[in-house]
């Protein structure tokens, strides 16, 4: 925050394209990418619709998962495009399968992408983005498009080994700074649906962001203080190793659903993503008085459920600037709430679990 | 800068709200409209396709003034959604006027938009958006729009008084913080448009922004600690008083034209703008020496020239966070520049004519 605080620095001056180029070397390590990873001022969604109007034509067939908000989003996107989304449905919290995929595949063969949610966010739901990708990818041409908005630098995502073709993620999320940054990487077969695509753009037209990038610039004014930001926070990913950042989450995700399954808790991802846990709220407990105390007596903010979730869930973020003492605090702020609204359990169980999972 | 460096706040937490009503108010004020002004995580580029890909449908006719590197663009938004654009061709540091456009929208009775930069940046000329707009109307239901990136803060500009029905700005101009937002005004007017507009949008679509204003918040997240920043400059602007602002960016101005004037330098701009002053470099100093001399042994830097003008201008900024002593200094600084190139002239004199300017 403070490095971000520092006098601006002009975003065609030598200092700032010498950091822009170690920031772009960086980004391409946390992709796993040996391509461009593009920065784009918006939030993540701008780097989800840049995506979907780079790679099409209009009445292009798309197939895309919707098992939350963030699925139904690509959806949504596709439909303001003209791209004919064909639509799997997974239940909220469920994941998606290969074979669902290349099912649908097969019923579409028109379909030339998939779009993916790696980490859904409203139900802390994760997919086998690199099975998916590889079985696409023996059954079709299609690209494989993932959000990785709350996964990337969570979660383990190789990109190019796994033959993943498009990935996003916002600055606000893995990488631990403000919102206002995107990034976005294309592969080799994206580049070349991009060459073809006809659909209206000018801010995100990723072709002048490509050209652009060869000279470590941007086409417009990027928000030079958020680079300057996420510049640092690559370095402390760089400094840490990217495997050691993957396993962090990973035991800090552990270590909160241990904790949860001591308390009796329900998890709602059959398969849970390292970058949140849905947990949900035990019928016996009321769920305002549960959100209130958790913030105004403990401190602690956690999300609650979007759509039809809404009361029934919350969520805890475990994605980014966060180590073991900061999981023990949720899980002690989560025992004390659950003791205050009534909740039987025995009191120590949860941070107990949460303590054995660090060192399993 | 220190403001934004606090701990961020979530842009759904009452704190956030409470201070995104502030800026939502202050910005009326500052665009002099009692509409909404829309506030975008983007460049001012973003904001600009934002109004094109609103107001029009496809095939739609519009006219632009070309005057400059920001006029241009106007015409190449336009023709990536596939709207007719008419140009109106200005030599680089000349002004349209009202007769002009006028003429342009009687040879064109099918444009419903007329597209205007009020401070082009490339040559430091000014637009006179009040006459223009008003001559519009009387004579068409055209829309104007005002490309304000420079302009919004440092001129005079009156939305609603002067009939304009969009203005664009940015971040990093006039509200003086680092770049990453956009801001963006319609009329109502502009707004029916948008209500018919069929161009393909999302993260631009600037219905689901005016929804979200009614209870301050953003369909996507914002980019909070710009949001943060931008409402202590806007308060700035406030306590100083918006005809105050407009008064010194006036004041500095002259100064800096009263100064190239004395020593018979040629400014580019036929009707300058107040918020920048493009400079010739007289035939006898080498450009470069000139630019290096100036950067590097005073630490002033002045933007040189771009496309035909590169090498045969510089641009003085006076936008924003500046007073009367940054003018002298940079009078001084371009006099000693001046001297060091061996260009002839009383040594002084550009100072003193900046000094006399502040009290006319």
């Amino acid at each position: 925050m403070l490095k971000m605080a520092e006098p601006i620095i002009h975003h065609r001056h030598p200092e700032f394209t010498e950091l822009f180029t170690r920031v772009n070397n960086n980004l391409r390590n946390l992709f796993q990418t040996s391509g461009d990873v593009l920065t784009l001022t918006s939030s993540g969604t701008g780097a989800m619709e840049a995506v979907v109007c780079n790679l099409h034509q209009r009445a292009d067939t798309a197939i895309f998962v919707n098992g939350g908000k963030f699925g139904e989003r690509w959806g949504e996107i596709l439909a303001a495009y003209g791209v004919h989304g064909v639509e799997i449905t997974v239940e909220w919290g469920s994941s998606v399968s290969a074979d669902m995929v290349v099912n649908a595949l097969k019923a579409n063969p028109a379909a030339d992408a998939v779009y993916l949610t790696h980490s859904e966010t409203s139900t802390g739901a994760a997919t086998d983005i690199e099975t998916i990708a590889k079985q696409v990818h023996k059954n079709s041409d299609a690209a494989v498009v993932v959000d990785g908005i709350t996964a990337v630098g969570a979660m383990e995502l190789r990109m190019d080994e796994w033959e993943v073709d498009a990935v996003v993620t916002g600055s606000q999320k893995g990488l631990m700074i403000p919102p206002g940054l995107a990034f976005l990487a294309f592969s080799e077969r994206a580049w070349k649906m991009a060459e073809k695509s006809t659909l209206p753009k000018y801010y995100f037209d990723l072709k002048k962001a490509k050209k652009a990038i060869k000279e470590n610039d941007t086409p417009w004014t990027p928000a030079v203080s958020l680079v300057i930001g996420v510049d640092t926070a690559l370095e402390m990913l760089r400094a840490e190793g990217l495997e050691n950042v993957w396993k962090r989450h990973e035991r800090l995700a552990r270590s909160i659903r241990s904790a949860a399954k001591a308390l009796d808790l329900r998890i709602l991802a059959q398969c849970p993503s390292n970058a949140l846990t849905a947990v949900t709220i035990p019928s016996s407990v009321d769920a305002k008085l549960f959100n209130k105390t958790l913030k105004n007596k403990y401190g602690i903010t956690v999300a609650g459920g979007q759509g039809h979730l809404k009361g029934k869930i919350f969520r805890i973020s475990h994605l980014g600037y966060y180590d073991e003492l900061d999981m023990t605090a949720m899980v002690s702020a989560l025992e004390l709430t659950l003791r205050d609204c009534g909740y039987k359990f025995e009191l120590g169980s949860g941070v107990e679990a949460a303590l054995s999972a660090f060192s399993e």
